[in-house]
């Protein structure tokens, strides 16, 4: 390596005009910081001519992001784009076959094709960095990899999806109903293009697979998750929730059981006294726990300018200083593939259910879960909403099959009006 | 380095043997995430005859960790005896003079031999590494170091003594005096050997001086703290801040201002909703505020054998891994002596006094704050406590010796009894 470490960056969005106004501020302290000057040599973006409000006049252009990706005058190559196909892969490939380190806050891509492009990486020599990929600017890809590196991990969980959060902390504090709160962030420019993204817990899903992959030392397995969305949950449910002391959040669990690896994205109940539990807003969260450390709770922006190019330019310091280490903290080719679990792990369960007013129909409810393995710790039952009551049961811990089981036995006692809610209490 | 990175282990108590287990029985995963074989050479304590609950019988043994520190059949020293002069301080010398990586636990001589102990590791091209020494488990000096590098730092926040922090607990939950909460922690053996190192600060101050230099590129400048410990913080005055909706926690800042390096550690409120706030108990947490990346929160446990030996052991893996940064994360040469605030920066503050029963008191009061600058944002008087009324005022931002002058103007009032209690309210 020179001096001087000399970047290309592709995509000049939100993260890229942070990274550049990163190295263009601070240019003194990352040189103090890596012993090395940082500098860009070339952009690329879609359009060029834009007011971005950086001056980017100094550093040449390409069109085409594989071009610049194999610059003589690139050492690392920053891959600011997004999208899981496309040029971000091409590109991210080109770099990386060139002999280049690559740069990457890209969650999608990383979950689809993490282990084919670390193998590539290790095979170059190369380093394939990617912490602005999950949790924006909180380190915790560098935690987990490196701090924590003692640790046998036994869950990871967190909420990682910002605009979820939002939704969410909007519905219970302002009462709003799903669809209020979507369209609010929607006008708040909080959205991906395809909302689903946020809203169905894939965003979320494909950090939550490559926090797996780091923890257990297995190939990322997007395919695997269980993923639900939040468009599902209720402002009654969010009322109902506090009123027996707890939030809902879109909680990734990820762990490694005797059944294999257990990686959810659901909305799942959480004490409102515990970290997760009072996380409002955009704000991320992520939870670590290993055999020796016990239990470490990091919290910050989950997005924005600032933030993510704090990642990105953390990665782009550690390179400067000769850091090169496997992209999922073990080589690629040591990587296992471990089987899905086959059930979630178990949990106590939060039930919401319509009683309709017939003498003993709440015996009924109980029979039929305790029939099925499920009992029932605590019970709320409400006052009669026209002709069906509202209850309320915490179960004791209880096995998902079991739990499906009693679900299903449900209706057959005729006491039952619509459809049961029923939500995972995390034991957080 | 050699396929095998081989330990010497100097101080075999809590942490010592902390670390003795994780290498034991994650020799497998040690071996895939770093690469390297990693091994135990020699360990040495003052006594040898104990049973610790390990199997040191492979091990050789030194009774002098000077000479296991210059053995050869050892790569990497770990300095976990304590203290700032005698055996920790030569051994830590003949280590680097030795050529050899160190890492240490001890915030002690970090905080007080840093920088002689930075450009001696630097100059030998080893590293000296210390991420135990500051929150325990939590990766706080790798985050700072090198997650948030592209970042310039404005401000480090921090709940670092579990003790202090268990005390404060205590008597805000269970309604227990100071002394008495002091007991109860001595009882269960949470205390130093000198407890003034908990309660007085010390311990807290050296972890903060420690972060501060990484933080700001300063020379570690302890010696320039604001210290205050715990010892007059009364259970009325957890009560009445708990009636304003705040807590009050032994606080640690450090931020950089234009009157020069600011670093207290004392006694503060934060507001009860705040993630500083909600900290019970024994646990750690740290704030790292920075331009690009806003605000991160880092909690975890403090101390104990897994939380510490869990850091121990990430330094390791680095040096494993061949990362050998600048001990305070610049060249220990480029670090700047920073003039030490000759004020706290400007705040709200928490008044409490009694009034004696007179007309018109509480407008001497006012005034006499007014006179020198303070205003009132908020006041709670209590009903009169035989001759006495229990007065609270929260004042609008206000700075210090303005403060200080009013409070030495209140006895001319002649309605104050006794003397005011004022506590800073962190902007948190």
């Amino acid at each position: 390596m020179t001096d001087t470490l000399r970047l290309g960056i592709a995509g000049l969005g939100t993260v890229g005009v942070g990274v550049v106004k990163i190295v263009q501020r601070q240019a003194a302290l990352l040189s103090a910081r890596t012993g090395h000057e940082i500098t860009i040599s070339a952009v690329s973006a879609r359009t060029r001519d834009k007011d971005r409000g950086v001056n980017l006049a100094a550093y040449a252009w390409e069109d085409d992001p594989v071009a610049l990706a194999k610059r003589d005058d690139v050492d690392v190559f920053l891959e600011l784009m997004g999208g899981d196909e496309g040029p971000a892969k091409d590109a991210t490939e080109a770099a990386l076959k060139a002999g280049k380190d690559v740069v990457s806050a890209n969650k999608a891509l990383l979950a689809h094709h993490g282990q084919a492009l670390a193998e590539l990486a290790e095979a170059q020599g190369v380093a394939l960095r990617f912490e602005a990929a999950v949790a924006g600017g909180i380190p915790v890809i560098k935690s987990l990899t490196e701090g924590l590196a003692g640790n046998r991990i036994t869950r990871v969980m967190g909420v990682m999806n910002g605009t979820c959060n939002y939704i969410l902390t909007r519905m219970d504090e302002a009462g709003l109903s799903y669809q209020e709160a979507f369209d609010e962030a929607d006008g708040l420019g909080y959205l991906e293009a395809d909302p689903n993204l946020d809203v169905g817990g894939i965003d979320a899903g494909h950090k939550l697979a490559l926090l797996a992959s780091i923890a257990f030392g297995t190939k990322v397995a997007f395919d695997d998750m269980r993923l639900e969305g939040i468009g599902a949950v209720s402002i009654d449910d969010i009322r109902r929730a506090g009123d027996l002391g707890y939030k809902i959040k879109l909680l990734g669990v990820a762990q490694m059981t005797g059944r294999g690896l257990e990686q959810r994205m659901t909305p799942c109940l959480v004490p409102e006294t515990s970290p997760l539990g009072q996380l409002v807003g955009g704000t991320n969260m992520v939870v670590i726990e290993g055999d020796a450390v016990e239990q470490i709770v990091l919290r910050g922006p989950g997005a924005g300018e600032g933030p993510t190019a704090s990642a990105v330019v953390g990665d782009i310091c550690d390179i400067a200083r000769g850091l090169r280490l496997p992209v999922f903290g073990q080589p690629a080719g040591s990587l296992t593939t471990a089987p899905p679990a086959n059930a979630e792990s178990p949990a106590c369960f939060y039930l919401r259910m319509e009683l309709v007013d017939k003498p003993g129909a709440l015996a009924k409810v109980a029979t039929a879960l305790g029939e099925n393995g499920i009992s029932i710790d605590r019970m709320r039952q409400y006052d009669h909403d026209g002709t069906n009551a509202p209850v309320l049961i915490i179960t004791h811990k209880a096995a998902r099959p079991d739990l499906d089981a009693a679900l299903a036995a449900l209706p057959a006692t005729g006491v039952v009006a619509g459809a049961p809610v029923a939500l995972r209490i995390e034991d957080v």
